[in-house]
């Protein structure tokens, strides 16, 4: 089951992603399309949106379904509201790529601004004047379902709605200055995020590779299985001190393959493409132009 | 003037602090008492809160009051929505008490999780299987009441709502452990913020001591003039790539005299009292409770 925010004729709702017939489905869940207002709603004791999508599965007709080509993807968490948690370091190749003697201890955690999220599709910015070079990230988002604290791994997946793609642009040589990463990765539209969030995935994460792609050629290849801290540990480390709540983004780390990992490094330029895949959720594509 | 956002019997509602009858006025702004809708409306070219505030100057009795003892205050930022962006090392004295040999060359920008906003008055919880070195940062905050990217610093008192007190607790042991400081500084309960936002203060920002007091011994004076980063130059870095949203906190920094800089260290306990004080703004006081 696939979840997407859509806008259509300046309308925007909450819509679940038919691959088979290539449509957004309308769950006629309202609200402007603001998934974190829906996660912990719950009809019979199952959770709304899944609710929704089963009666479609059972009842075709009763939906309103739109071609996807007429409308536009929105990212699947707002622009607000919520925390976009980041791992830094979680892949043992990534970390050496980075110059690290070892792999962390424990987790690195940042945060980029809610401000920075677009849409698959959407147009990530190379602005010269804020950065040299600006680099990609592929990773595996997880979508925090129900709120918590002290979440134990053997719970963490209770708290998980579903997965999504991101690219963690980040603006190196802004982020090496101010040596906490937060502002070299909150610049405006260094968040793709998407196409959908994917509930309940025909597979297991750690049998999941992630892949990005530059103008289609491979730059990141990882396998969820080498993730240093996996995804139960992560939410049971960071869930000890603070409370995640619905809607609540984490984004896992990128595999080794960034642009600066390359000797010279192959940082972003205008009209680069890049494409971040999971077979098990989706491809997320965006485009850099030069403002 | 002095705006709070303030509950009365399950009611919450934007105030206006009068401190010479010490009593809230309602404004009659509704939306729940969320600052953050209300920081860019105008009328008649004038901030609608500033407008209503002179309103009230004008002809009080058209107002309703509320004596101090019999209203709630709450976080003037809600704990949703906005980032607090909090700048490392701002003090030259501090950089040095946390071992730094210079003076950083750019601000250190992090944030802190708005789920760990509390109100004056409400307690700091000290969770011992969380962290043994729980610490107190009193800091001058910026409330930014308009959006604004590549903000200069000579526009940037046009992007500046007020300003209110923050006291940015820590968790000296894991913001170590994990390197970048988010997880140690965003524990529930971990962001005092307040009691108000003091618009058009009295005096300028540099002309103002930060003091913060521990069970009323004085542990921290600082002089906004000795800011690394004043806060106009903060507002220019902070902007040349992302967007300064109303109702994003800027916390500027915390002077010499944090607990983890006594040897041996001062770490908050169960029952400790911590006030920040800045004159032109007020005081916000906060209990530390062991859970």
């Amino acid at each position: 089951m696939r979840i997407a925010a859509v806008e259509q004729n300046g309308h925007s709702f909450l819509a679940g992603y038919d691959e088979e017939f290539d449509v957004y489905v309308d769950l006629e869940i309202g609200e402007n399309g603001d998934l974190r207002k829906w996660l912990e709603e719950t009809v019979n004791g199952k959770a709304l949106l899944i609710e929704r999508w089963q009666d479609y599965a059972e009842s075709r007709h009763q939906f309103k379904t739109h071609a996807a080509e007429n409308v536009k993807v929105l990212p699947p968490v707002k622009r607000e509201g919520q925390n976009i948690i980041c791992i830094g370091k979680n892949y043992a190749d990534h970390a050496a790529e980075m110059g690290a003697q070892n792999a962390p201890e424990a987790p690195l955690v940042f945060t980029k601004s809610s401000s920075s999220l677009i849409a698959d599709g959407e147009t990530v910015e190379l602005d010269e004047s804020f950065t040299k070079a600006l680099d990609y990230e592929g990773e595996i988002a997880v979508v925090i379902g129900k709120a918590g604290r002290r979440i134990s791994k053997e719970n963490a997946s209770d708290h998980v709605f579903g997965y999504t793609l991101f690219n963690d642009i980040t603006a190196r040589d802004v982020q090496k200055r101010h040596q906490q990463f937060f502002l070299g990765k909150s610049g405006d539209t260094y968040g793709p995020i998407g196409p959908y969030v994917t509930v309940g995935p025909s597979s297991q994460p750690s049998d999941w590779t992630l892949e990005t792609y530059v103008n289609g050629e491979k730059r990141q290849s990882g396998s969820m299985s080498d993730l240093i801290f996996d995804i139960a540990e992560l939410i049971e480390q960071l869930s000890r001190g603070m409370t995640l709540r619905p809607g609540d983004v984490i984004a896992t780390g990128t595999p080794a393959g960034v642009g600066s990992g390359f000797n010279p490094p192959k940082y972003l330029k205008d009209g680069d493409a890049v494409d971040v895949h999971v077979e098990a959720i989706g491809t997320l594509s965006n485009k850099v132009k030069k403002v």
